[in-house]
């Protein structure tokens, strides 16, 4: 009688193993996305990357062509009251100020120095241009990602005290790496600058430099001493990426009309209609900002008051469900906001 | 006696086996570069390899850091007596005519209409500007990339009567493999369009079209019948990317400067010497055009004639021996340069 025993130990302990296994991977396919309510969101990323990834899929989609578009203010991290990068400029203006003094008395700088959060507040988009003009060129490019790689490390934000990079919405980290693990190559397109996003996107997303897309200016091939090259920075525009430049901007940089994209406000309508628009499966997904508790609530879409940052309208929510996109509700759709929330 | 014959024999195989293994991986290791001859160059490549993929060498490169540059025309494929591309665009010109009938009596169409090869091969820069800009713009991209597919697909070249994507260089095609076999991220970085090299570059090199960085044009977003939006190609350079444009580029599509280049020209040089100062290990390597007999000879570095394409300047070449980039002579320094050849 003994070998059955032994023989029925073998088989409980591979059963039991078989399950574990079964039980792992069922769990792995059925919570991809744990902080993510369930909800019609949810559903459709879990269905878009089943249909595209399974060969026996009508709708599959080979790895190579497994492109995802993803904006970063406002989709990715918090970008209200003010844009990170904005932050990084306004910031910046004293060592500027420092190197050229005689800006000390030229608006808009005159008001960012004397730091009445009130009056910058109110600065025009043209006195913003013209300090994002005066912070983000004039210097060459490993300068340049010195001095962000310095500030993003040490910045605080006013609301959390905590660094922009913990800002970060964990449901899409969720999503980046998902799609990742999917065999998609994930980007982020955003209106913010190409160079000043590149400096941190590997740490905090896992997405490397060559596969952010932003607004981007001239760098001009020089020399500095010793004969060594450079590339200086110029206050000249080469690719404003944001509305109908971010399509162009996809295509210049990556090639490939994305099969997902997300985004948040009407500098992504482009967009996600370019991705929507291409034939097969594709995703377009928009954030609202709807959860004045536990991150903000603003735009038009919801009767609240237009901001300058991240404007979601009324015509542009219409459009999403015309259009079959998915709205994210961050209140209804959204477990968890921030890793750092228990 | 019975069992040690058969643990003999066991360990004979087990030993073939180890034997075997440990063949095919010194193989492996001594020859990443079959059809190189053995000299500096090759040397200097494996020694490259070799140096920046070692954790315990001073000059390793962590992965996401292993990005390497290769010019296309006359660096990765035959690129005498004329650019594939410019062929592609003068065997476009009658269908670009029919659209336009009135362009027929028009220089520089005429002459290419004509089918006059002498005539056409003393067409001047500004002629030719004329001849992308018609066959080039005012297009989709769906619609190039169509063009481009099909033609590529069926033209041949008028030496070996093959098509243009046999014409690689078979030693570059293992450069590339050896690469990134080591964790290096392949790239093309051209001065011929964009968009074109995009179209074959995944077949053709396994570079896929978001590695590609070329000269590009200005796309504008629009809308086609049913409202179904596009991308149309404007005649307005967005990026020159030779000379200067290179690094340029380089820093604009992925952000990261170069571990090794490859180029054959005076557009090239700015590449080479941006890669070739940067910390730490640094590959520049220059393809010289000496062999002409299994492919061309050309260029002032050796006494003979400059030609519209390609041009490889004794300054250049001096400058190449004194900062340290290495010299590939296709005649001494490759075995075998087509893969069709035996």
């Amino acid at each position: 009688m003994k070998p059955i025993p032994s023989f029925s130990a073998f088989a409980r302990l591979f059963a039991l193993g078989v399950l574990l296994v079964l039980g792992a991977q069922a769990y792995a396919q059925t919570d991809p996305l744990p902080s993510w309510n369930d909800g019609p969101a949810k559903q459709a990323i879990v269905e878009f990357v089943q249909a595209t990834t399974d060969q026996a899929s009508p709708k599959f989609v080979p790895p190579a062509e497994r492109i995802a578009t993803f904006d970063q203010d406002g989709t990715l991290w918090v970008s209200h009251p003010m844009y990170t990068q904005v932050m990084f400029c306004l910031e910046r203006v004293p060592a500027v100020v420092k190197a050229k003094p005689e800006l000390a008395k030229v608006e808009p700088f005159k008001t960012v120095l004397s730091g009445n959060r009130e009056a910058m507040a109110k600065l025009s988009m043209k006195d913003l241009e013209k300090i994002l003009a005066a912070t983000l060129t004039g210097i060459t490019v490993d300068e340049f990602n010195a001095e962000v790689k310095k500030w993003i490390a040490e910045a605080r934000d006013h609301r959390w005290k905590r660094p922009y990079t913990e800002l970060t919405y964990l449901p899409m980290q969720e999503v980046l790496k998902y799609l990742r693990a999917n065999g998609y190559k994930t980007y982020i397109v955003t209106g913010g600058g190409q160079d000043f996003v590149r400096v941190y996107s590997e740490q905090v997303y896992g997405i490397p430099p060559e596969q952010v897309v932003g607004t981007a200016g001239v760098t001009k091939y020089g020399y500095g001493k010793e004969g060594k090259p450079f590339l200086i920075k110029e206050p000249r525009l080469l690719l404003n990426d944001d509305f109908a430049g971010k399509p162009e901007g996809i295509h210049l940089m990556i090639g490939r009309r994305p099969y997902a994209a997300f985004g948040n406000s009407t500098g992504d309508r482009q967009m996600l209609e370019y991705t929507k628009t291409g034939d097969g499966a594709r995703l377009s997904m928009i954030v609202l900002h709807d959860d004045a508790e536990r991150e903000y609530a603003y735009g038009p879409a919801q009767g609240l008051p237009d901001t300058r940052v991240g404007t979601f309208t009324q015509a542009l929510y219409d459009e999403a469900k015309q259009q079959g996109w998915f709205v994210i509700s961050m209140k209804n759709d959204w477990k968890r906001i921030f890793a750092f929330e228990q």
